[in-house]
């Protein structure tokens, strides 16, 4: 049933394309704003082949057509996607552009939407097929939206204003900056078309992506301070209209491209990581000179401010109870059998709401049980739900958005009865070593992401195992749960940012793991705030890690012999300052639970 | 004296641009392989200037010059040059390339010799001369050479064979390995021009430069095996004619040129951080296909076979027990004053040279009193001498040249009588324990040097300090005690080679320190062998450093306190291991101070 309808959606958009003159097509997982999540109205290419993962690309010819996805998404490929449709292709062994070069044929002409790619991939593919005679064009409309019926219309949720109080600056003063930035590189506007970087820029927020809550718009932002905002009409409320004043002009979303074809003659910084081809050759056939800059509020958005700073403690602080108020829960239910982690994220979920702050999800909350914790970006459904087993580790990864601040926590407890085994413990205990390296390490300013990784690794290194990702993200203020630039992952990862030095003020996870496949996994993840620090003695400028998220970490996983005294000592101050802060917000059964927790190792 | 010297020789030159038609030159310290140490004929930019350090250039032009050094050599420059001819720029902040624009004036003509300069360079500069309107252009003959009256000739030491049973490998099998190279690159031919990489392919050593046994040469290696070397006729020995055989053709230097020019039509690898412009110029003008390419030799250079690692073994064996020999008569000696920075170094080149294989120091013997040792790479002449201070500290890094292996070692030892202060034992302590950090760490295959080089930094972190230099670079098997491609060092600092991962058979040194200006310096430097390991539970393959070196470390600067049980059982198996090696080859007191030196912490 589900096949027959795929192979119908493929006829639909072959008949589509041989209407149009094309040879083929390329449809990737994206949006006009290269956004990590994407709205149901742009899952075009789970629509066509039933993939569910979050990232991949399908590449349709006259007769035959290939999936790309990467090393996570091997197994899930090819249990939601049919093979008689689609080839399995991996990233980055197999290539699009080589396999469209390979197979399109002399002459042929290969569709791709200019909005959902960026100049980058257009140029590598557009060479990869020149070089067989084959041509890469743009379409005005996308031919699967033509052939997609029951597509979901983009979200038509307001949008909303984040208040100063929460902010730390008025959108006024970050334009302001803004056009600084533009004067200094003799530009006369920039395009802003990544959504978290338009709502950080605008203090506004929305509701169009889950778990991210932002609002679909682009912005021109120009040299005297003032700005364009493009957005569907249905999501402007006289509030925004209010807080955005005179300097901000809204505009319909629709004319952002006849927007900047107005551009002609002038200087306009555009993101290549997140401007899409499409920006690029509006400017460019307007006459207008794009030039590529990183889009200037990205450093800025992750440097928080005091206020940003402020609202990411008190989040953590309410968020930390929750937390630990579910942790309870789970000590004292899950023993028994009964529970799944559909049923745990359910209550996670409920006690976030407990609150009456949570606005939203983080992300979808990684809840897995026994040998699901050994896949670091597990996503339960229906399908795969498993109980919580008795005598097992499971490991729940989650966050909420408040409007003070976005968590992130993971945690990963041993559900009783009976003990963990030593090599569970062992691997435990090194993770938290590495864990606890990295929160004390001190660093000279300058100092990259990429140099401090191995400090969360070394101790399961000697142990010879490692994991499979980086150890830590940035994250935003009510905004993306993974945020840039900075990261703390190996150099050579191939992860954009682990160049970026380390800054006063920037959020980032420490997260290090260990997944035994087929048997369990063990991660542990607080969030951090780089902080300046005073050492007797220092030669030059120092910072450090302020930990930020405070729930009690499971004791029964960790073999204390492996710890050295300083390690202990971080222990007991980590959680004497989880009970300071989160005793207060707690009565009854849930206090005296978090009270045993925290009790010194 | 000296002033009216560099000043009329900065005359001549002027006088021979402008008989040449040439606006200005550039004076760089470089030769025709852009080698780390340069012979006495090429140091054309310390005639004309007076500087003594190891890089720099001149620029002169006709009313102005300028001299260009890095921060190693701001205070020396000003005290060797003197300012009225030459203004003193600092790179990389001020550029050559900008300076030359600046001052040249439009239709300007700067002459530069294409020998001695890489592409690149030559790219950048005229980017910028032609930007002013001003031209940048090759010389046929070095205009330096036509002034400076007394240049030495190059060298006419003769080239020696290296016997396959120390290099372990025929230089057939090499060039065979090359070949298949060339041949999966498409290419016909590779020109090698880096000293040390001629020397390991052809299995030859030579005597032309100081520290570095390699001989003047020029080298095309062809895909079918065979290759011609360009060197002086009078470096040629029949030795050397018999060792190449008949698949190496020997060819005068100076046809090395007029071969390039025989390539027509070929497609030839040029390394273009070693192959100066001339070559890329030659080929091209001969309408041969230069393709810029690694060295194919470098890395398989730097990983040593067996018979390299156990040659590397015994000259450590041979040179620790003579660094210890001087240890002793150090702690005997310096303590009742009179000796100095010279005659330790002295002294400590007789002890190598007692054991009859030395053939060369592998690098000037940094001997450095008191505050000298905070200069990293000081240098003692005859005007810098320093008494070694009875109560103080002193650092001497050296190394010897033997047939089979490099050596190089950094010990920082306490001069009685007294005993060093609670903040030099807490700095020596935080040294050791990351140059023991670095040491005991396994890493998964792939993993790179620039990976590992915070482990040696986190104790002095932890403190507020660091040190300004890589923690470790690759070493030559009687060949550059500075061998690419490997290093350890922060990825951001602008130093080739951190990004290249490490591999069983490299060999790197391990050589964490700290240096407070005006006052004491601290280095703790052994070499290590990367070596594959075996780890009971291990995912993947791993890796792991057998520690070379083998020289007691001054216990007396050591804060025991500081160190964990680990550290201190790192500290007494390396002594016990030292003692084993060390004393069978040692006598008396010798022996008797070596066993005092090795007892457990």
């Amino acid at each position: 049933m589900l096949m027959q309808t795929h192979e119908a959606r493929l006829d639909a958009l072959r008949k589509e394309l041989a209407r149009r003159g094309l040879d083929g097509f390329v449809v990737p997982i994206s949006d006009e704003h290269v956004s990590e999540y994407v709205g149901a109205y742009a899952q075009r290419m789970a629509w066509l082949s039933g993939f569910g993962g979050s990232a991949g690309t399908v590449a349709v010819l006259k007769d035959r057509a290939a999936i790309f996805v990467d090393g996570r998404y091997t197994i899930q490929v090819r249990e939601q996607v049919d093979g008689r449709l689609f080839e399995y292709k991996s990233v980055p062994q197999d290539s699009i552009g080589g396999w469209l070069a390979e197979n399109a044929g002399e002459g042929a002409r290969i569709g791709y939407d200019p909005w959902l790619h960026t100049s980058g991939w257009v140029r590598t593919v557009s060479a990869a097929l020149e070089a067989e005679g084959a041509t890469l064009v743009p379409v005005d409309s996308n031919p699967v939206d033509a052939v997609w019926d029951d597509q979901p219309a983009p979200s038509a949720a307001a949008a909303f204003v984040q208040e100063d109080r929460l902010t730390g600056r008025s959108s006024a003063e970050k334009r302001a900056e803004l056009a600084e930035w533009l004067k200094a590189g003799k530009l006369d506007a920039a395009v802003v078309s990544a959504l978290d970087s338009i709502a950080w820029l605008l203090n506004i927020r929305g509701s169009d992506v889950d778990r991210t809550p932002v609002a679909l718009s682009f912005v021109i932002a120009h040299a005297d301070g003032t700005a364009e905002l493009f957005i569907a009409p249905e999501k402007v409320t006289p509030e925004l209209v209010q807080h955005l004043g005179n300097a901000v002009r809204i505009r319909p979303r629709l004319e952002f491209e006849a927007a900047l074809a107005q551009l002609g003659g002038k200087r306009v910084a555009v993101d290549p990581n997140f401007g899409v081809a499409a920006i690029f050759q509006a400017l460019e056939a307007a006459g207008a000179h794009p030039v590529a800059r990183q889009d200037p509020t990205i450093l800025a958005k992750a440097v928080k401010n005091p206020v940003e700073q402020q609202g990411q403690r008190d989040s953590q602080a309410r968020d930390g109870a929750a937390v630990a108020r579910f942790l309870r829960w789970l000590e004292e239910t899950a023993p028994q059998g009964g529970e799944t982690e559909l049923s745990a994220a359910a209550r996670l979920r409920a006690f976030r709401e407990e609150t009456g702050l949570l606005r939203d999800l983080s992300f979808d909350t990684i809840s897995a049980a026994g040998p699901h914790a050994a896949i670091p970006h597990y996503r339960v459904d229906e399908e795969s739900n498993l109980p919580i087993a008795p005598g097992s580790i499971y490991l729940v990864d989650s966050g909420g958005q408040y409007p003070d601040g976005t968590t992130d926590i993971t945690r990963t407890v041993w559900v009783g009865p009976g003990q963990p085994s030593a090599e569970q413990k062992d691997r435990f205990t090194r993770v938290l070593k590495g864990h606890i390296a990295l929160a004390l390490q001190t660093f000279p300013q300058g100092t990259s992401g990429a140099q401090l990784d191995t400090l969360a690794r070394q101790f399961l290194w000697q142990a010879g195992v490692d994991y499979a990702h980086g150890t830590g993200h940035g994250v935003g203020s009510f905004l993306a749960v993974h945020e840039g630039p900075q990261r703390i992952a190996k150099p050579r990862g191939g992860q954009a940012g682990t160049d970026q030095e380390l800054m006063a003020g920037m959020i980032l996870s420490n997260e290090p793991g260990y997944y035994k496949q087929g048997e369990y996994g063990i991660r542990i993840e607080n969030l951090v705030l780089v902080e300046s620090r005073k050492i007797a003695g220092q030669e030059g400028e120092w910072l450090g890690f302020e930990t930020l998220t405070l729930v009690p970490i499971d004791a029964t996983l960790v073999d204390r012999s492996l710890l050295s005294e300083a390690e202990i000592a971080w222990w007991n101050a980590y959680h004497a300052r989880v009970l300071e802060v989160l005793g207060p917000q707690l009565q009854g059964d849930d206090l005296a639970w978090v009270e045993s927790a925290c009790k010194p190792l």
